[in-house]
């Protein structure tokens, strides 16, 4: 959905006369980084309210599976036999995230992951210990852990493997639940909330202090003024076709993964008082399809031709499709691989194309003659000998494909049925990875690196952890985590 | 080069006393854009002072080969036997700056692309009525018209090929003879320049009206008041690698295609008094070697694999390579391309591997086994029908490439002597597209759309034509062109 044009410009202080509300710490949004935000915000003693355009808490955070990146050797991931360290989790995901990912971040995210694991824990959300062990965007099980891509290329060759997707136990997508425990923990230390109230502008005094929000609701301005820092939670944009055809443009028109609110105001509201950004190009590509057919079959583009190992993160196939095969791609089964897909995982789709011979496939799929052909047999003889020279995917996952041969363009998958029943779309469900720059405690930073007083940033309205690079369970990780130390920083 | 932190936050208008310097349209950087702009609002009838922070006017563009991109039925393209429309070139554009490009832009640009032609002819510009029919980031010659992409695919199926690279006739690199002309003719329309000026802060006002800057002369900070409009001409930002980490991390560690002066400075201080941009990831990649090798051999990535069709403009090579392909990339040839390949496109270069065959050759690359000779092998049979199923690479340039093979890695190429002598790089020389949201007038936009009054910007301040594509001669065309309506929309 586009946006009109509106003027996020700040309110001077000095026009602003009697506030409406007054507090100490103000969150803007109440998804799981304001959640979190409010919660230490409250403890640490401050007087805490939460603004939420929607009628309720959740936001993105609730719609999503409910994978919290965490490592560094959790109970979870001992009990499943793993063992992890900080520095393993810190060069996986510089890798995974870049370029351009936050090394500071990074390196207190992991140093601090299995007490922000206890944190969440003490808060109520639940985790089993049993793993998921197979690619997925969201495992139809209650297993507490999965692999999110640290088993395969070429991240095998830059840290030590382990599993780090960490999901409450839930009877359906995790984020629900995760957002129910939070948002509990916060009213029990003393948050406030206030739904139905859209913040428009910041309000900065003379001398550049954020000193609070302007907010309409029911179509009433109000006012609420934050004596110790405002905190922006609002989520990223990629419900601003304006601002993804300014920054992301190959994210436009792809399915948006969101609450339908995100729409970038919290990052524009900071821009105008001269914050500045991160990565404002990147984004979570997500395929429906990939992670079931992918690792059992093979993908291909529109020249017959591999481009990726298909048993790395799906999220990572997706950016690949996108970024550098512009969505033209398949995927190439057979039977026995199609059988093996749990059934949730196929989305009900069928092949789109089915033939009894590899060239007979190509015809059908219009690729450049004999190409296709000789990537199956390429494939198969590699998958003969359990190695894959040109990809590395992993031997496990290797498997010459037999004649009948199928084939699925990847356009043809639906969105997971919890997002948008079986609506269908361009095959990719996205969202922005770009925003606020901020330090690691929240601070969001001008246009010369220097903080702006009162004002604090996390969740998908900061750029976070990320650089181009993303993997699930980062969001939900770095906006409870950021959003805590911002949280914390406001209140002091 | 990095820079240190520091505040572009805009100075208020009430806290200056009197103005060191007082002029109508003051215009920040002399460069193309910068010279366009001052011509056009002296001869409206302002007074203009350009500041520049060099010793003297020129800045990236007099170090460019000078290709302009121009079209729509110019005589040189009727000379040389070429008809053309603005709605062919239109369609060009659209489809080779995409995703993302500016479509108002591009319709303009095209529509008055003769009528530009020609006011650059009567600044004294020199165009040889002869085309240069290869592929070249400058061709050794001084003909006047070049193809840049427009023959190749997929361009050809979306717009009637017509030649549209225009390059002023000159002994050397063409951008220095065209910025002593701009110069010449914004100094005869009575523009005063002051040098060695560095731009550091806006000046607004109580109302946000743009009303000067704040500059620094020989550690001396002066006042400028632009009683009429302030014109940010300053540059793109791939001098600063703080933006580049930030916006466009694929592009460090490149070589930098600047005059060392383009810290993004004018993008930063419009930034802090709210103003939004667009396409801060783009880049343009030039990597020295492809055009010359590229279309007489074959490109290939590290798995032995195609995937580009190697006569397409160089850039669109180059963007593939770095985005795509992640400068793993070789250029392939037998003798006879090599022989064919002009002097002065070889850049010195010899091939780095040589076999006897393709088995031989991908060894010494260290290509997965298989891939590179059955790549060859099958370019062979295409090129002996006459016909690129694959990548649609044309008749012309395909001939079964014949033992002994050779290989270059392209990181191997050194960027052009004119521009740093015989330095060796990562082979990718590259500069930003991103920059400043723009009307079609040069009105600077703020984040909710609407122009800042008294801001202005033109050139690689600005994100100009430019989605995520790039095409030579679109950085000194529309930064003439789009100056020049900068100028004289600041001049009103």
């Amino acid at each position: 959905m586009g946006t009109a044009a509106r003027s996020v410009a700040p309110r001077a202080a000095a026009e602003v006369g009697a506030y409406d509300i007054d507090t100490d710490v103000l969150v803007v949004g109440y998804g799981c980084a304001g959640a979190a935000a409010a919660f230490e915000a409250a403890e640490a003693g401050a007087r805490v309210l939460v603004l939420e355009r929607s009628g309720g808490p959740g936001g993105a955070s609730a719609m999503s599976g409910g994978e919290i990146y965490l490592g560094g050797g959790t109970p979870i991931q001992q009990a499943c036999g793993f063992t992890d360290t900080p520095e393993q989790m810190a060069a996986f995901l510089r890798a995974a995230l870049g370029p351009g990912a936050d090394e500071a971040k990074i390196e207190r995210y992991c140093a601090d992951s299995v007490a922000h694991f206890h944190w969440l824990v003490a808060r109520g959300v639940p985790f089993k210990p049993s793993l998921w062990d197979a690619p997925a965007w969201v495992p139809p099980t209650d297993d507490g852990l999965m692999w999110l891509g640290e088993n395969s290329w070429p991240f095998t060759e830059l840290a030590t493997p382990a599993p780090r997707g960490h999901r409450p136990a839930a009877n359906d997508f995790g984020g629900r639940l995760l957002m129910e425990v939070l948002t509990a923990a916060a009213e029990n230390a003393g948050a406030q909330a206030r739904f139905d109230s859209y913040a428009t502008n910041l309000i900065r005094a003379e001398d550049g202090t954020i000193t609070g929000v302007v907010a309409r609701r029911y179509g009433r301005e109000f006012t609420v003024r934050a004596r110790r820092g405002v905190v922006l939670t609002t989520g990223g944009f990629v419900d601003d076709d304006r601002m993804l055809a300014a920054h992301a443009p190959r994210l436009l028109h792809h399915t948006k993964v969101s609450a339908g609110t995100d729409d970038g105001s919290g990052i524009r509201m900071a821009q105008a008082v001269g914050a500045a950004v991160r990565h404002m190009s990147a984004g979570q590509v997500g395929i429906s399809l990939i992670p079931g057919f992918a690792a059992r079959g093979m993908v291909v583009n529109g020249r017959g031709a591999r481009f990726v190992n298909e048993d790395t993160y799906p999220g990572r196939i997706g950016q690949a499709a996108l970024f550098r095969q512009d969505m033209d791609v398949w995927v190439v089964l057979d039977e026995q691989a199609y059988e093996a897909v749990p059934e949730p995982q196929r989305w009900g789709v069928r092949p789109t194309h089915v033939a009894e011979t590899a060239e007979e496939l190509e015809q059908l799929l219009g690729t450049p003659p004999g190409a296709l052909a000789a990537t199956i047999a390429r494939y198969n003889e590699f998958a003969a000998r359990g190695t894959d020279p040109d990809f590395h995917k992993a031997a496990r996952w290797l498997r010459p494909l037999t004649p009948p041969l199928a084939a699925i363009d990847v356009r043809a998958g639906v969105r997971p049925p919890a997002e948008t029943g079986d609506r269908r779309g361009t095959g990719a469900s996205v969202f922005t990875l770009g925003g606020l720059h901020t330090t690691v405690d929240g601070e969001v930073l001008d246009l010369g690196g220097a903080p702006i007083p009162g004002l604090f940033a996390a969740g998908r309205a900061g750029s976070g952890l990320h650089g181009e690079g993303y993997i699930s369970g980062t969001s939900l990780g770095d906006g409870t985590f950021f959003g805590r130390l911002a949280g914390r920083a406001a209140a002091r």
